[in-house]
Order: C-alpha cells, then structure tokens, then sequence
C-alpha cells in the first residue's frame, strides 16, 4: 500500500476536503497513474452529494482522469513509465458475462465497478476516484492518450466524450445524415464537435439564444431555440438522429416528432423523475426513444484516437481543487464553458 | 353512384343507427366488395363518439372488412366476380412520398385515406367504412383472403392482425427468441397466435389470473400476472423483444425493465395520456422504445398469407348489427373473447 492524498467528501453535507488514504500498490497487471488533470461530471456532484442515495463515504469523485504512468506490474507490456493514461467510469467489470466478452464493459450483467464509489468487484470495497494524486488500476480499463493533445483538454473525453460518442457510434451517424443535438452543456459540447467530426450535418438545440455563436463555433451548422414554436415546426421529420444530452425535465415529445421515420432519439441526460413519452410520438413514424450509458473499453479507446485524428478536445475552464465546491455551485447553474478540469499540482501535500 | 345500406353515428353523442348512402361505380382500378363481415375494433368507438376531436359526421366505422367481389374496373386482373376480398385501415394513400415507394403507405408522408373518417386524397371528402353493404376501393388497398380460413375470423386479422404481425416481423421476431406480450385483448390475442407460428417462446402479461388458461390454449408458453412483483421480478432482463398492446395506462418501466440489452418493446396499445417513461429504463441496458402502426399493404398481404399457412384467424364473437351498442358497452369493460364481429346479413334493406 502506499499514501495518496485527493479531495472527499466524508458525508452528504459536508462539502469535500484534504483527505489522506492508501492505495494498493500495483500488482502483476495494474498500472498506476500520477494524475495531472480530472474532469468534473455532473454525476461527481450527485454523488458526493448522495442525490442518488447510494453513495459510500468517503467520497472521492472524478472518472474523467489523465495523467503519467508511475510504475507497472509484471504483466503489463502496452504501458511503461513516463506514459500518458486516461481511466474514464469503470476500474473492474466482471470479464465474462456475454457484455464484457463482447467488449461492452458499461453493460457488464453483475455490474461494473465504478472508479469512484464502487462497489469494487469481488471485494465489495469502495473506490476512490481522480480527484486525488495517484490511481491504481487494472490495465484493462486504462487508456492510450493521443500525443498531439491538449492533455487538460483529454479529461473530459473520458466520460463525457464517450458517452456523446458512443450512441452516434453505435448509431452510425455519419456523412448525408442530419443529426440534432440537444442541450450545449458538457455533454452537448462534445456532441456537436464529435458528431460534425463524422460528418454529419449537425443542428444544435438551446433554450439559449446566446449560446447561437458558440454552436457554430463548435461545429453546429444549425441552432435552433427550442422555445420557438415556428423554429421547432420547421425541422418537423427531418432528423435521421437526435442526441439528447439535457437532464433536466423537458418536452421528449418536441423532439421525437422531429425524427423521419424509423429514426432513433438517444436520450444520454438523465432527468430524475420520468419523461412524459406520448405513445403517438413513437408509434406515427415508428420512432425509437432509446437511451445509453458511457461506452466500452475498445470503444473508448477509439474515441480517443478519432479524436486525436480530428483534433478534439473538451472546451475547459480549468480550476484549482480548492475550488472544487464554487465550481459544483456554477456547474448547477450551468455557468460553465464547458468542463471544470481540476489541476491536480493544487493538490495539498498533506491532508 | 350506387346505393348503400349501412350504420352511420350521426354525431358523437347519437347511438348508431340505419343510414343511407351512396358510393361511387367502380373505376377502371376499383374492386366493389359485397361486404359478409366486419370486425368491431376500439377505434370505431373513438371515432363514433369524437374521442380523438377530429371526427367526420355521418360516421360508418368498420375497417375490419371480408367479402366477396361484386363488380371490378377495366383494370383490375387481379380480382374477379365472386372472389374473396379483404379491406383493412386505409383505402388510399399518395402513392409518390418514400413511404409509399417502400410500400409503407401508413406512414405516407401526406398521410394516407382511412377506410372511415377519411378525409379523402385528393378531395378531402369523408369516407365511409365497413358497417355497410359494399365498399368501392383502388384495387391496390384491396387484400387477397386464404380460402382455408374461417371468413369471420379473418375479418379482425385486417387490423388486429396486421397491428401486431407488422412489428413481430419488423423486428425479426423468430425461433430462439422469448417474447413478450402485454395485455389479452383484440390485439394480444392475435400477437400470443403470430409471436407462438414465429418459433417464439411467448410469455403474455397480464392483470387478470382467470386468463390463464385461455392464453395458454392461444400460444402462450408461459403467463405472468403483471400485478404479481416476484413473478415479474423473476423476468428481468430476459426479453428479446415486447409487444405492449395495452391502451389503458400502466408502468411501462415495469416491461423495460425485462428486456435483455440492446432489445426492444413496441408499443400499439395507445393510451390517451403519455406514458411515464423512466430514463434509466433505457440508459441500463440500451434498450429502446418504441411504436408501430398498423402495416403496409404489401406486408398485410405477407400476414394474411402466413395466417393461412399457420390456420390463424381470431377468436370472435358474431353479432347482429343491431347489437352494436351494446357490443361498444362490452367491449369498453373488456369483456369480449376477443373481437367482436358483425354479420352483414343482419344489416337492414332500407335505412
């Protein structure tokens, strides 16, 4: 075991703070990373928070992590010192329910074990997450960093950039197709820049109107207010996919009438209490309402590549980790361009 | 134009009644069907009554329709004199849109004729359906009937048939599979019969244990007593694929819940209000939901071939036209095993 220092919360109410804990040293084929950056998700602050009454304490969110290679078991060969590595939502996955051997982790049946808040596979142990110095991870679930990106800018592709990625993906978005997105937050952002990487025409949905310029900035070829009644009716039919990234309550309705035929709207936020869907909306056209949940392994580690190809990153504001709860404040307010990326060399030395 | 004898709602708060009316003579493409039997379907009802507010009066219902050929137009080779004819949900439809070209006219993008309610392409005229003595219709919408098969029994396979057998199909529903049907009406009747001449292993939900044994006698390998938690804990995620033909309101997450991952429950059952649909029903496991309506003529030909070769008709209880308000009155307490049908023969000479 060796000492890591990072930021938790000890209870729901108390916000996070220095805290000082072991972590396994690493064994035959576990990688340890000395983090540089870790992203903030939405779901960080759900769960320290316990929003979602499951959460384990201490509490040290962030699954959005990169950093350096520090050392390497026996058994790993695609990693060495000095290297640049990512670790996204999972640690561990069961290997061999039918969805791990099909390379789709996120599905596991047992289910996955979350890199922070576990329960950890087998042991039913908690895990602690990015916002600290170090991670020890099996080398199944770390992954390759492009060399030609901004590294502050990677972390986010880690959870948000693979669960935008993964249902267009999935749903084979790609050139002739026009694709709406809905929502420009942290995960509406890297949906617009991902799917217009595809090739995709891409039409961007807001119920901001200053958010116009920065969408087509990100690659949006299209913004549409989706409180304009006349703007919404004129895309009636036209979409072959929409990508809905809003967690808050909404209209599904609105947008699934805006799909042709046969055509799928992927709902990816995750409002509390249930969407209101009138059966109408799916049975005219024969739509599909689906939903997705980050993605695999194999699947992120392409993500990771295409988005080295296209030169894609997260927009960031990057903070100290002193900040952590003022950011948690903007983020609730959507006041964030588009990601909160922690700098850990704000790390306290001790807790 | 020709006379006709039918039974018409004259506005939505009249009880049906004798009504006198005319058709048009058939043209060089129309087929005129004497018409035997009609099957009594729940739309008839929201029509006869303005349940959907866009009610056309005189009302005649009925798109349920068996009977013999009594005259064909010049162009017309594929019926003659004496033939069996079938008529389902739409006389017409615009015949040039991408739907109709894929023979998906119920998805006709200016929107198809109904059989009843119209309104008429082209002329926007009302249109009268099959509780009557004749009906003109293009030849194109008229269906050939297996001569093997009970006539009654044939006449709700021409929607309650075809609104089930279209997604079975489309969605590949076959041997291996498990599937799920909800609710034994009109509809779950005829999707326990189709899903069990597939290959599938069939389970029917539903809230009523004294149903048991007739879903059994139908095709049901198993029944499930929606209301029962254990019982349909014990189904979790084991469903290739669901048909939801319950038109009241209920739990859909409930039936989510049962899919196996990457599977989906079509929804032809339309309840009035939306339906609560909770977002982690679908994220979980990436499943979808999603709607159909009825079927496209060419593959309600396919139903009504594949009904012949499996000897499927509906279960039907025959009633005298007279007794058609009564029969509405049974039918909203569900209490009808499982379609009522209607003898033509009983129909009045003069209104």
């Amino acid at each position: 075991m060796f000492q890591c220092i990072g930021y938790a919360a000890q209870e729901a109410t108390t916000p996070l703070a220095p805290f000082s804990f072991e972590r396994r040293d690493p064994g035959p084929n576990d990688v340890e990373i000395e983090i540089v950056y870790c992203g903030v998700c939405h779901s960080d602050l759900h769960q320290a928070r316990n929003e979602w009454q499951n959460s384990n304490y201490p509490c040290v969110p962030g699954h959005e992590i990169v950093g350096h290679v520090k050392r390497v078991g026996a058994n790993v060969s695609t990693f060495k010192e000095g290297d640049l590595a990512g670790v996204g939502c999972m640690v561990d996955s069961c290997r061999e329910c039918a969805a791990c051997k099909e390379g789709l982790e996120q599905y596991c049946e047992p289910g996955f074990t979350g890199t922070y808040n576990g329960p950890a596979q087998k042991t039913g142990e908690n895990t602690y997450g990015g916002y600290s110095s170090h991670i020890v991870v099996d080398k199944h679930f770390v992954l390759r960093i492009p060399e030609n990106l901004d590294l502050a800018g990677v972390a986010p592709l880690l959870c948000a950039g693979i669960t935008t990625f993964s249902p267009l993906h999935h749903w084979k978005v790609g050139p002739g197709q026009k694709v709406g997105i809905v929502g420009l937050g942290g995960l509406g952002h890297m949906g617009v820049k991902i799917a217009h990487a595809m090739g995709a025409r891409v039409v961007l949905f807001t119920t901001s109107p200053g958010k116009e310029a920065d969408a087509r900035r990100l690659g949006a070829d299209e913004v549409v207010i989706s409180k304009d009644p006349e703007a919404m009716a004129a895309q009636a039919e036209s979409f072959d996919f929409i990508l809905d990234t809003v967690a808050a309550q909404h209209d599904i309705n609105a947008y699934l009438g805006l799909l042709k035929r046969d055509c799928t709207l992927v709902q990816v936020g995750a409002p509390e209490k249930p969407l209101d869907v009138n059966v109408f909306s799916v049975i005219w056209r024969r739509r599909n309402f689906a939903g997705s949940l980050i993605g695999g392994i194999a699947e992120t580690q392409e993500m990771l590549d295409f988005c080295g190809k296209h030169g894609i990153t997260a927009d960031i504001e990057m903070i100290p980790i002193d900040q952590i709860e003022a950011a948690y404040t903007r983020m609730q307010k959507s006041d964030v361009k588009y990601r909160f990326v922690i700098d850990m060399a704000s790390l306290p030395k001790a807790a």
